[in-house]
This record gives structure tokens, sequence and C-alpha cells, in this order.
């Protein structure tokens, strides 16, 4: 078994960098507090023994060798990065997780035939620069690194420029490695293992997302010398597609969800009839049908929905992935070593995307969740109890074990 | 007649100061922009001789000596301020029309037995600084100063410190002074004018405003792992009440306008289901009746549409006039220099507020209003004709001369 108290310890030093204003964190990725969290790892890594490696995206493989030197490495982690009011846990416990399997295979003098690696990936939340899992989406091939280096965040800021500016550009081409499996546990971001009293989650299957920016554009003017009839109101358009949004996903249960996080409006004046409202709608499910033809709801009532009221609508995918299916023989090496540590445990389907979506279109994946309390997560009140997160890294510990063969 | 290409080449000139990206203008209240519109304004009106008198509200007071010692001055302006987005005009006219009679005085050679004092007022747009004709309010004694200082941006920058950090705390107490009447000249901001094809609008009304700051709180939650049924999504309670104040305006057509120019949304971020919104309600009629049951309608059913999904309501008046009725004196120089002049010309409602409703409370006052193309205002392209700031100047001008007695 894993140290426990080690892992929460971990977990707590962490935290302490880019505190957030509620008890959580607010690390955003390629920010200072990210570089000061990406050091603390890279030498809590060297002090197990590893060596790191950096790729162009700022991914970083933290190393402990193998008896074979033929044999591919077993990969596991996470992100350490954070939305702008985030958990200590999201991520992070799938990071340290990884890192106490290392620090853990040390204490027991266990060698392993393939060589285990930990990663940390760049901007997984997707916050700032969007889309979510960017950096292993590149390594996944799903976008180049030139798009990636291109994104901007809401100040207009480069991803590669601020990933130079804090020193995370790496000199292995991202990509460059091939792997054996890749292991990530994760907390569950949703209600289901605690309501179900479940210690564990086997995570089959994913949902599958589509984020569509949308532009809405009226016409700015004055709010009070304005006539009503001769008003195009922007924020009539955000407040029509807000419960468009809301009323797809409710037609689709159960399994499907919508909602809009994102909005800014201009010139967001208190006298100034919005001209332009940019937001971003956020759909999923896990049927891969299902999502598509919500997406074809909302591609032909929205624009409908603004014409009717004078205001013109655009929209851009600005991130989508399908529904994955993780791999059996991972799936079955994470239920066995549930089983066989006596866990409490159930298949379910991830309601979050995570860097393991894309790696699994690349090698056998899966993943480990533990619960959260009440479901919740990004919040800063995101919380979990020391015993759920050493459950989840002692199956994360027998699953990557087995895999990588003593 | 006033010199009508001196008049516009002065509003060019000062358009250059705090410039726009659409070709109007953005020199919000207390801004380095503001600062440099000011000592432009100084300057001119030292060049034309007078004596510049500065208020603790930043409120800045150009004085062309009468001859009579006993009269009190008839005082003349508006605002420097703009909106981000705002139009070269919005204000403008009436402090450089005001200057323009103190030139044209000079070149005449004129004596008047008042004074005449040209206003420049702070802060009536707020949009920066919540609520709009903030410093002429407290010349008024609508609101404290104490309470005018702490009013805060959305970077939480207090009035107070703006104000001393750029250079504009004057000397003497703020309402200090006593008037003999105020006038002053806007452009209309709406269509009316250029619709019925006059040249001239004599203000007798305005409308009233209320501006209801309300805050919608949900609880952040992540947008693929919520279930639709666990989720207080405060975005829906802005969509919900976006569609009410439009409903509350059209129910009370005609004369009756509302909108939320002002909406921020937290944390913001794709991937987390609004926690926060905090908005700003804009209501508006001329008749105190209708305004108030405009507002009791809201304050009854936004509550209920937010408690109907789960999320909370609160709010708070930021802003609030009723609606005024100006001084049939000053009315009548308006509408009978108009008159002598030659130019076409109607009686007509402010559909914006404006300074001289404030002031309107203590002394004689009224309002010159010249037409706008396509009643367009707080917009970049907010556009007038050389001729109609002419005749609007003109107007001013003899209203002004007529009433500060030759
Ligand atoms: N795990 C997680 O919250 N990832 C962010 C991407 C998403 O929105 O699902
Ligand atoms: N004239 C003008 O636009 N004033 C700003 C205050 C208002 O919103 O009416």
């Amino acid at each position: 078994k894993i140290n426990g108290d080690r892992l929460w310890d971990s977990l707590m030093e962490m935290a302490r960098i880019g505190p957030g204003v509620a008890g959580g964190n607010n690390r955003q990725t390629l920010t200072d507090a990210d570089a000061e969290g990406r050091a603390l790892f890279r030498r809590w890594c060297e002090e197990a023994g590893c060596t790191m490696g950096l790729d162009t995206m700022g991914n970083m493989f933290a190393r402990r060798e193998g008896t074979d030197p033929d044999a591919l490495p077993v990969y596991v982690g996470s992100h350490l990065d954070t939305q702008p009011t985030g958990g200590k846990y999201d991520g992070v416990l799938g990071v340290l997780g990884g890192l106490e399997i290392i620090r853990s295979l040390n204490d027991l003098g266990i060698k392993t035939k393939h060589p285990i690696v930990v990663t940390n990936w760049t901007n997984e939340e997707g916050t700032r620069f969007a889309p979510a899992m960017l950096a292993s989406g590149v390594f996944a091939g799903k976008h180049s690194q030139d798009w990636a280096y291109a994104r901007v965040d809401a100040e207009g800021k480069r991803f590669g420029d601020e990933l130079k500016r804090i020193g995370y550009v790496g000199d292995e081409p991202v990509g460059d490695r091939k792997m054996h499996a890749f292991f990530e546990l994760h907390i569950e971001q949703g209600p289901i293992l605690e309501a179900e009293g479940k210690e564990i989650g086997v995570v089959t299957h994913g949902q599958g997302l589509r984020w569509i920016e949308c532009t809405v554009t009226g016409k700015e003017s004055h709010t009070g010398s304005t006539p009503m009839n001769m008003r195009r109101n922007a924020g009539r358009g955000l407040a029509r597609i807000t419960e468009l949004v809301h009323e797809i996903a409710m037609k689709n249960q159960p399994n499907a969800v919508g909602a809009i996080g994102h909005i800014d409006v201009y010139p967001n004046s208190r006298n100034i009839i919005p001209g332009k409202v940019v937001f971003t709608v956020d759909m999923r499910t896990h049927l891969l049908d299902k999502l598509n033809a919500m997406v074809a709801e909302f591609d032909e009532k929205a624009p409908k929905l603004c014409e009717e009221i004078g205001v013109e609508f655009s929209s851009e995918i600005v991130g989508q992935f399908d529904p994955p299916a993780f791999d059996e023989g991972c799936v079955g090496a994470v239920r066995s070593a549930a089983q066989r540590l006596g866990y409490s445990h159930m298949d379910i389907v991830s309601g979050a995307g995570h860097d393991a979506c894309w790696i699994n279109d690349l090698y056998p994946t899966a993943m480990v969740m533990c619960p959260c309390v009440d479901g919740l997560s990004h919040n800063e009140a995101e919380e979990i109890s020391p015993e759920w997160a050493a459950a989840g890294a002692n199956v994360l510990f027998h699953a990557v074990v087995e895999t990588s063969e003593i």
C-alpha cells in the first residue's frame, strides 16, 4: 500500500501555491503560480530519484527506470493547473498520486520491468486558453503545436509566449514518446460515487464535449434615449440562447448536460445597450449520436432566436472531443486492483474531460476515480477525505505495478 | 451668431484626446485622458479671458465677468467625460458650446449684466463610477461628497482617490454657488428631431431613471460532471431577468424603456457553471407613477424568477432620479431664441439624464437639443452635422444672452 499521510501532506503543500480566496486554488496554467507548482513537483521527483523530461508543450515527464531496457514505460499522471476558483484535488491528486507510487516503490525496494513515468500535462483546464486538455491534445496529434502556441487568453497573451515566459519550453518534441499504457487517477467531480457509497469508480467511458463560442452582435446605443423598437440588444440574444442550451440538455435527459460559463459583454456600460456579447456554450453527453443531435438542434435554433430580435449570431467550435471508451485491459486492471484491495467500487462514466481521453486514442488507457464531497468541483470548496485519496492511490498503485510487471 | 467653424474645430480638437477604437472617444471620467481634456478646456477658457474655479468634486467653472457686481451668474455647460465607447459630441458640445458663447461675446465686444460661467461637470456618464451625473448630484445635495468619494470602479479604485490622482480636487466647497439660471446644450441621443426634420429641440421634461444593481447567486460547479438537477446556474437568473426587463418596458409603451447594459459573470470560466452574476437594470419613463409601477413589478417578479430555478436574488438601487420638468421661463427663452433665429423646432422630452436635471432642482434651468444621425449615441459612430451644432449653439447663445441681460 502507498503512504496515505505522505500523499495528503504533499497535496496540502502543493495547495499552498497559488491560493484562492476561499480555501481553494487559483493556479491557472502558465502563471507564476503554475511555474512555482511545477518547480516543487520537479524537486520532489528528483528527490525520489527520477529524471525529468520536458517537451515543447511544457509537459513534464518524471521517469523511474525499469529493469528491461527494451520495455516501454507505463505512464501515470494528470495536471497541476487549476481553475481560477478551483479546488485542491482536481488534477493534483492524479499527479501527486503518481509520485506517491514512485515513492512507495522506492520505500518497498520494488523494481518494475517497465519504467514508470509520472506526467504533468500543461493546460488541462482550458480556462485561460481554450480548449481544455490542450497539451495532451497536441501530444495525441489532435492539434498542431503552432495552433496551440497561438491560443490567446482574455488579455490577448499567447500560449507560446507565456510558456516561454515561465521557462517551460522543453527540448523534446511533443508526442515523441511511446507508452505501454497510461493511467490517470482523478476525483469524480460529480455526485455519483458518494451517493452510491462507493470508494472507487472504475471509469469505462467518458462524455463527449462541444465548446461553441458564440458571438451575438447588436448595436451599441443609449439605454435611455433609444426607443424600444429601434433597439438591437445583444444581451437578449444571450438570454434566449442561455435558455435554449438548458432546454436542449433537459430534453436529452438522462445523461446530457449544457450550460454557458463564460460571458463577455461589450462595452459593458450601465447605460449602453450591449452591442456585442461573446460566450461559450458547453454541451456534453456520453452518446456520440446524441451529442451531434444536440449540437445540430443548437445550430438550427440559435441563429433563429437571434434573428427574431434583430441581432446577428455567429459561432465557432473552440473545443471538442468525442466520447471515449477506455481500454478493456487497463480498465480490467483497475477493477481487479479495487477488488483485490477490498474497496467498494462501481463502473462509472466520467462527466469531465481528462488528459486520459486524448492519450486513450494512442495507447491503452484507463482512469481511477475517487468520490468528492457533494459532487462539487470547479469550486474552491471542492473537498475529499484523506481515506478516499489513499484508496484511489492504492488502486492506481496496484494497477500500475501490475501493468509494469515486477 | 456664434462662429460655427471655430466651435466645430474645437470639438474636433477635443476629440483627439482619449480617442476610441472606431472614430469616437474613450475619455472616461478621472482617467489621464480626462485630465488632458480638462487641461485643454482650462487653457481655452483662460485664453478667452475667464478665471477658472474648481470645486472639491472636480467641477470646473470658467467665469466671464458681468457689469453688475450684485448679479448672480448665468451658468451654461455640460460634461467632457465620455462612455468607454462614446461619441465626440455627447456632453462635449454643451461645454464647448458654452465656451463659444464667451468667445463670441468677446468678438462682438458685448458686456452682460450677469456674469456667465461655463461648467464642466465631473462624471456625468456614470459608467466608471455609478451613478450618472454624480458631481452635479452632489452639487445639488442629492448625494454627500463622502459617499461620492467612496464610489468604486470595476477595479476597486475610489472616486476620491482618482480625482486626487489626476489633480482635480479644488478648494471650493461643492454646491457653494448660487445661479441666476442654468442652460445645457446637448445632442438628443435619440431619433425624434431627425425624424421630424427639426433643427432644435426645446426640452420641456426629462425621463426619470432607476438603476437597479442585481446579484444572482447560484453555485459554482463543473459544467460537465454536475447533473442537470443539481445545478444552480446564476446565468439562467440573468437570462430570465433580461427578458423580464424587456417585457416590463414593452408593456408600458409608449414612452418607457428598459435594458441591462452592465453584466459581470463570476468566475467566468468556460467549464464552471456561473456561481454569481452581477448586472445593472436600467428602466426609464417620463411619468413618475409609471416608473414606480415598473420598478414595483420588477421587484415582485425578479426574485420569483430566480427562486423557481434555485438561485438567489438581491438588488440595490445604484442610481435614480425622478422625471424633471424644466423651468417655464428658461424653456420659454430657448423657444423664443429658436423662433427668433428662424430654426425649425419642437418641444421634446429628454430620453437621457443630464446634469441639468439635478441643477433644475435648485435654479431655473432649461436645455437645448440638436439632432444626431440615426438617433445614435453611446456609440463611437455618434455623429452630428456642423450646421446642427451651430444651430444649437446659436439658440444657446441667444437664450443665455437674453437671460444675462446686455
Ligand atoms: N477535469 C476537468 O475538470 N477538466 C477540465 C475539462 C473539462 O471541462 O471537462
Ligand atoms: N446624456 C447622457 O448620456 N447621460 C448619461 C446618463 C444617462 O444614462 O442618461
